[in-house]
């Protein structure tokens, strides 16, 4: 910890453990820094971030409303930490939170962070001495009526639901301009494929139609499974049964915590199993590995489809961002494409976190509060930039290569589908082969064979035509 | 494969490959018999089983009364098909579906194999001859405006979707077991216990409603993506666009087998996706891991309360239902919380088959589309039986030890938490601090602190007054 | 379970639970009967097949004979055992291993099972009446000097590592096909493809190299993985400690064991962890899961390279097997890689299971013993059955399409890296750049730009030159 | 970015692309910058650290020597861009390495980021003026007989390798610990458990001795996988065929990286498979999975063990490190076992995002190196970081607490096991039972039964002569 430099001034301050040192500029105590010391694991990479920080002044500042309004606590009081909770909630108290996700699986040292912080700063606004928990005590009053048990899975339920609102936005940013692409490309006929085989033709309207409709069924999901993380823990306490927690004060703090953020929370109907599980998390989490399977489809279809320039399959042209090569002189890759399905890749591996600590509650806690927390938030953060991204770089700018969607029309031999329907599968099926084999058109393939004639040939088979169903005759 | 047994009489099939000879007895056509040859693949454990052969039955019964209606096929033939069809879904014809899992990844095989077994049957209905195509022919008859690009999907969601009406109740017997028991034991107040230790006080009716609480909600979740589940591919054809297939085909297909299964299902709006992606699986499998983690905590909550019976927590007692050990006589295990947690294994790892396949996607077909349906299939297949199991040889029995549950409950520090609103955390923390290290009762170590009188501990620490939020005095 | 028909006749059997009828055509005893009762979970698909019950005789035959070696068991009754389980190592008496994975989670009911099965008989040949336990008892005789908690364990690592003998030549005879194509195919020259965009040459017996070079590695790992699930539990009965066995019988075990399978079989050093873990299936699992990943790369690559076949790459043609679509005639699809691809996504999926049960052990026991035994026994069958699929169905007639490849060669633009070191990469990035957006030939694009004479181009740009390094000249 | 601070001088540099500003003081050049652009996701959390910067300099230098000795690059060149390049592996120059994970998939960016930055370092020492590319040109000298496609997957190899032996002596120290408690505790017999449920004795030098051998177990496959991540693509350059390369620089740069890491690397057999595939990156990651597997289960053990402290099994004691509770006042918690358990975890996650993204290369190239180098490396961290924490802040300071342990054992019913070999399973059986269901002890049940005289109990009953195997008398 670059925090602790030798030299500094410190203060001492003090748990049911004894005292301990802290710098003097920082307004944590003394959990915070025997956390600090026993948890040297992932520094820098794994220190919470905004979205927690900022949830879990949402929440002590919340809760500390809800007692006044409840008399749990003197409104003076109240006030003073909803005045530093707005400090943390805004970012200006960032540094202050230095733990890691690697700590106690409760998160009960992150908890007792913000209660120290935000009783140091509290207690400072007053006019007080930072450590002297007067007349701001970070457990009696900042943790009034609540327990790390109920606190941080809500504080992890705010920061996930808010993040996921940060997220659609940028999901839309790309669902629309895929959306837009399907519209204007709605009249290009182009090769369908199927087992990487050429098969009946589509529009790439159509193409791009697919797309845009697994995004809305994944976001569909993630939706439904949002609704479900808005229901908090808070109340609980302890175990579960609200212990030392006024009878109303779960509700309360919930309608507070709505007004903070404007989105709509309510206290959990089961407190039990709001501690001891963390289902909703794990079903956000399989909601996003859906969305990334999404992603992972398009930017498949996008690279594939844009492979070449001239020894691939070439049907797209994408923006052209940097060199690809440091030894390839002129080579441009898919980037953006790439960057995306290593998203998905890094989605799944979180996802598999997720799930395998969602199994391993006990009795009533589940102490993989930390880790669930920070691989979903990660999922969230990684989808919403990997869309914007992917967007911006290269499907604002996808296009149809026409001359390359057309020259591979015209030697399609999957067309003969459409002759099922006046000539049966059996010698359809023979026009193709004989086509196959001998190098013809399927034209040519079909006079050859004596099935139809040119003119119901060229009545029958219309690449556009077969883009859509039609009735028998 | 046993059915081919040298010197039984076979009679000549064929497809667009040429002939080949197929045992007399069976009823399918050529592909059927080329797959059997090409995919000798997990065979035994890995062959279709009845949900998607009645979803197949379902399927081209359906499909065939949709197409007479809207011109598409003489009524005679649609009839021929549907008692064929019949003979499927009641699982007479059974032994007529050989075919394994890894196979093509569309299923066409599977589908072909519907076909072929539905024509064969119905050619013998009208008193025609096995394998003469006539007058029931297996792709332009009942393979009629489909192709197994969405023949085969639309399958895989009225097996999934069936199999998970036949789960509902199955899980329901568990989780109105333990409803019961939540509320019966409403009054045992026991320990409580957070990051394995000590905690305060709880009942065990709170305890199991826990359970039953992480029971419905994924049941919510698995009600979600069941409803999702319900929008059919057909109509889609080969990539999406319904070549060949009339207009209507696709809604009134599903209606038909809306009305057939007697559940709701609809054509999806995007068949592009419905054919190149199989999200709505994906979705469904990650709602059964909910579903999987709220068993694995159950039945770790269960093994563990129950674990002793002497040197463990033995809070619990559950039936002895078979002699535990080979080797220990007398023992007795918790094996229903051990197939429980082992199902519960089984369906993270066939989650994670899932994911994997559902990203793999190219253009306008995913083909892991079999390894999907089987892993979904055997998962919620699983999750049933597994459910069954539990309730009929544990829960059903879960009892108290009150003797246990007493004797911890006497000895448990953490009641001290009902001083912290009259005497504040710091001097709670030196209560139960001091009688850790001692040796002492909660009672005496807070008299001998004299931090409250005999009167104010008495009338504050008592349990069950611990286990329901109160308002502070 | 089809044996329990009523009215068929039944003998009472006895365990310390009490009496319990049986079939009296089945040799199983009680605990086996009540395990049928209790656990109707994954019926069907989840019974134990020849490799764990093979594997239960060996050991057994084993364990009787080391018991009588070292004057533990009379040498009649460890013959009648060694005779009853000759006949359960050569499949005679499969129909008498009903049980299904999902049981205790230490196999102890398979293990009794083996001992029921083995007792039974063993008293049959000895003219003895089934069930009375006379002259050769289950546990005190079958079960001599061992527990359930060394003997599954046991039992699973020689099915594990006789399958993976099994499996070797299998995957060998796919690898073989390869190498044999590698060589056979190496002056073929096309065009190299890296991000799916166009690179520099590359020749066919290169890539195929590759392939063999993905299977020797992952080859390479399972051997290692295998060698370590050579350590045997056995002699470690109950908790590791190996009360109630002779000293040296793990040891001598262990010898017999390997003396019946002839391969080399060891004690496990430590027992302790032999029990409460199983990290060398998760070893196992992992190493599979290479080979996987390299059978995924290969069969990818496979039908990448044989799309089409006129509007993909083409450059690879392979086996048409069966009719590829029930509505596009003359449809050839890659099924074989297809297949493939879906056992290496149930390999992941498997390999999941197997990664989160290793991680459950709990004090001296892991009770998540037989889904680790039965998904790596999966994956090795699997992969197995797969590459012989593959190998005899695909790989043996993969071909060159060389005018395809040729034609692509002909067109490709990466060639200019091979001035790289004669006009540097700026120069070299300009021609290809000029070349690409004029639609020129690289040597058009050269000459048109001045960086090359045609003399210089012809002698630097050689695509068969560009295969290998060089020095500078 | 901190760096692009509006109003920063800027300086122009250029590419294949054209030209771009580039803040004045940073060494990057046009396509490290082009990056920064092109790929805002994760930022923060996800740029390169340590372990890869490093690597990219040892290469690079490695490579500069390596060519002038095979007289490709003259020698002051190579010099110059040993001198740059030292200054990269010292750290010096790693704020100017910012590009994060989610970039192409071969990593070609932070390839020529480390070119770019050599390149300019370089020039500088060599008086020259940064972005001129005189006289030492990012491409033609720093990329010499280089590709992104060789020199990337090689330093992610020679990174891995190098973080795995920081590693080794970290998990070692946690090893070594637990060795020495083994050795300590090896006469403290205590109740063995199976199933959760009371077993035969143990004692705790035996059940940590399996810890340790579970730790050993782990890091031999380690050190396997570790051998083949010795193996480098260098010498592949752009598709494994080694153009622009020497032929005997891939050897000589892998010498040269031997020599600067101390550690023996070679060049790879087969570079094809070396660029297409990551399969030993998927090896090293199932190896440290076991390692994850073997630590959860190491940390459950002790977290049980230690629950309590009065209403648990509380048979070891751990050290008091923090305050447990924000509620609970004295409540002290496991809170390093999870820690521990949730570093596992996150590495299943990594593993799993790994063995999808091995499985996902394409013809001549895997696109997902770096989020698996990404993965690999962070598992690799946090095992060493997790080791170490839990080592210095509880494995330390286990201790048995012997009165627990030995009220436990002395109430273990188990110990009737030892009678087995003298009166048989079955009566052994009932005494337990009788016991059990009666409360007695066992030695009451046993003389009551009258099964055993009292002298024989005492002689046959004895706890410590029960942890080890014994012949029969």
């Amino acid at each position: 910890m670059t925090t602790e430099k030798p030299g500094a001034t410190t203060r001492t301050e003090s748990d049911s453990m004894g005292t301990i040192e802290v710098a003097s500029d920082r307004y944590w105590g003394a959990q915070t820094e025997r956390s600090l010391h026993n948890f040297d694991i992932g520094r820098n990479t794994f220190v919470w971030g905004r979205p927690m920080v900022r949830a879990l002044g949402v929440l002590k500042k919340s809760a500390a409303l809800a007692n006044a309004e409840l008399g749990e606590l003197p409104q003076d009081i109240a006030d003073l930490i909803a005045a530093a909770g707005d400090e943390v909630i805004a970012g200006k108290l960032d540094d202050h939170f230095p733990l890691v996700v690697f700590q106690t699986g409760s998160g009960t040292q992150s908890n007792m962070n913000s209660n120290e912080v935000i009783s140091n700063r509290a207690i400072e606004l007053a006019g007080g001495q930072r450590g002297s928990k007067t007349p701001v005590h970070p457990n009696d009053h900042v943790n009034r009526g609540q327990s790390s048990n109920d606190t941080f899975p809500t504080a992890m339920h705010i920061a996930v639901v808010s993040e996921l609102a940060a997220m659609y936005p940028r999901v839309a940013q790309l669902r629309d301009t895929l959306a837009k692409k399907s519209e204007e490309y709605k009249d290009v006929v182009m090769v369908g494929r199927t087992h990487l085989q050429d098969a009946t033709p589509i529009t790439l309207g159509q193409v791009i139609s697919g797309w845009v409709a697994q995004i809305d069924f994944a976001l569909d999901g993630v939706r439904y499974a949002d609704s479900r993380a808005r229901e908090l823990a808070i109340g609980g306490t302890a175990v579960g049964t609200g212990l030392n927690a006024h009878p109303d004060f779960g509700k309360l703090c919930a309608a507070k915590i709505s007004e903070e953020t404007g989105i709509e929370f309510t206290q959990a109907d089961n407190l039990f199993a709001a501690l001891g599980a963390h289902d909703a998390l794990v079903l956000v989490s399989g909601a996003l590995r859906v969305l990334a399977d999404a992603l992972m489809k398009i930017a498949n279809d996008v690279r594939w489809y844009a492979s070449g320039p001239r020894n691939g399959i070439g049907e797209l042209l994408i923006p052209e961002n940097e060199p690809g090569s440091s030894i390839m002189p002129g080579k441009v890759n898919p980037t953006q494409c790439e960057a995306m399905t290593m998203v998905a890749a890094q989605v799944f591996g979180n996802d598999a976190a997720v799930g395998f600590a969602g199994s391993q509650g006990n009795f009533q806690l589940n102490v993989f509060k930390p880790v669930m927390a920070w691989n979903v938030l990660e999922s969230i953060r990684l989808l919403g930039d990997a869309c914007v991204s992917f967007d911006t770089n290269c499907a604002y700018g996808i296009e149809p290569n026409l001359p390359k969607i057309e020259a591979n029309l015209a030697t399609n031999l999957m067309q003969v589908t459409a002759l099922n329907r006046h000539i049966g599968y059996d010698k359809a099926s023979k026009i193709a082969k004989n086509a196959h084999h001998k190098g013809l058109s399927l034209r040519e393939s079909a006079l050859e064979l004596g099935f139809v004639t040119e003119e119901e040939f060229d009545a029958w088979v219309v690449p556009m035509d077969m883009t859509h169903p039609s009735a028998a005759e």
